[in-house]
């Protein structure tokens, strides 16, 4: 199904994007303007994009109804400086209750029952109870349209960072599982980073795995591995040795798969595989034929 | 705990940026170079900034050891166009291993297994395994640095769409459980969005939340109650009548906590708001004092 975002209407247009560029970061954005009030908006057109120079970039996006801009962006219009603490699990409801449109000049730190945490370079405090807080001077502001919907990317670079010292590990870097961060999905739904989700796949940069390409047509074609199976296969360096190829093939298992033929081989490489065991479920395929 | 980023090393601010904005979504993006070339290499420093006119934004680093681009970017430079797919978790360790430093000219379609789909408007196929792809022309790159780990800001207009109808619910919306998406946490970690880890907050934006800060001390200040229950709890428009709170009050089992006291109070109305019955659960709360 293909769709010409011309001829979209613009709520269509945003529930696509919002829904299928998903789980997002969130932002939450503290800012003053030229009096010194404080605003504190959720912003999930967010992400990092830079380490060195180290820059976040959010988008407060013009409302819908009229184009008009939101509080966040006139104050960053008049005081370049803004404050980005990290969501996590335990200030979700109050975070959303920030994103409520009360009039200019309300604290939302007070509407969403948040502490303010003195800045040590900018003016914006931070989310006391936020893990992380960056405080980021504002380099530029570039709109990307001036109608309704339209962003504006916010190219912060941070000049501050705060942790709190809970969320490390031993080895003294933040922790994932302890920081238990929110992401923000299509509609009115959320996504909670946890263990029971959370997977890792080894990075393959440190070897050159020999690609999904290599492996021999009948694995590549194989009604019983997955993509992800021939992912982890392909990530291998290169195909085993002739003395792993025969000492598995010995194996009282593998014998018992090749008898039965090629999809008991395959269903145990698959055990094999789902026991991190790359490299011998690629000699247990081997054996077929 | 407070940083100063420009004291530290570049892998440790690599790594604190990585961990702390997280779950990213990521952009699965093919380029062409000037022959024709294809690449494709997945980027999470990505998101939507902007429904009207559809904007992602995405970022390919310099490499930390030398400030080298990657070929997405040398490709961008030459052909300023681009194709993003959404990675769901069937495709992740595919996806990953398109990730590897292949040498330029190595098309990654077929070393992670992937099938090229052709674009309507722009030259770089699609991956067609991908549930939903946006086919883009770049309007400009920002470089935001020009040493090892500076990001660039590649600013891609959406002039195509591509749904897979099979993640459309009933009303033909995209349907964020049949999704799946993946998105990238620190280190080598991944998060997958399921029906488990998904939760629903209702939009503050129709009404306008009374705010925590109207709350009476005794509930702001309870032992009991969660950050979340406060919020929920603001984003109530007003403090229930006196109909509801005689009703509510006269309940066997609110009689009951008063007698035993405030803790067994806001016990109850934990409950009340953990069944969804945040109004009811305040006109709990008002019992006590």
């Amino acid at each position: 199904m293909t769709l010409d975002p011309q001829l979209l209407e613009t709520k269509e247009l945003y529930g696509i994007l919002s829904t299928a560029v998903a789980p997002r970061p969130i932002a939450f954005a503290s800012t003053v303007d030229g009096a010194g009030r404080v605003n504190l908006s959720p912003f999930s057109y967010f992400n990092v994009f830079s380490s060195v120079p180290p820059i976040l970039v959010f988008s407060p996006i013009r409302r819908g109804r009229d184009g008009s801009a939101k509080d966040t962006l006139n104050n960053i219009n008049e005081i370049a400086e803004v404050t980005i603490s990290v969501v996590n699990f335990d200030m979700v409801e109050q975070t959303s209750l920030a994103s409520t449109e009360y009039e200019t000049g309300v604290n939302e730190f007070d509407k969403a029952g948040f502490t303010e945490e003195a800045s040590e370079v900018v003016r914006p405090p931070r989310v006391k109870e936020s893990p992380v807080s960056f405080e980021c001077t504002v380099d530029q502001v570039i709109a990307l349209g001036d109608g309704g919907g339209a962003g504006n990317l916010v190219v912060a670079r941070v000049v501050r960072i705060h942790l709190d010292e809970g969320m490390l590990d031993e080895d003294g870097n933040l922790d994932t599982v302890k920081l238990d961060l929110v992401a923000r999905m299509g509609g009115s739904y959320y996504c909670r980073a946890t263990p029971d989700n959370l997977f890792e796949i080894p990075k393959p940069l440190r070897n050159l795995g020999m690609g999904v390409d290599q492996l021999p047509h009948h694995i590549r074609n194989s009604n019983i591995l997955t993509g992800n199976n021939l992912g982890r296969l392909g990530n291998l360096e290169k195909l085993p040795g002739g003395d792993l190829l025969k000492s598995v093939g010995e194996r009282e298992e593998v014998q018992q798969a090749l008898r039965e033929g090629d999809a008991a081989l395959h269903r145990l490489a698959r055990r094999y595989l789902e026991q991190d065991n790359s490299l011998e479920a690629l000699a247990v395929l081997l054996q077929g034929r």
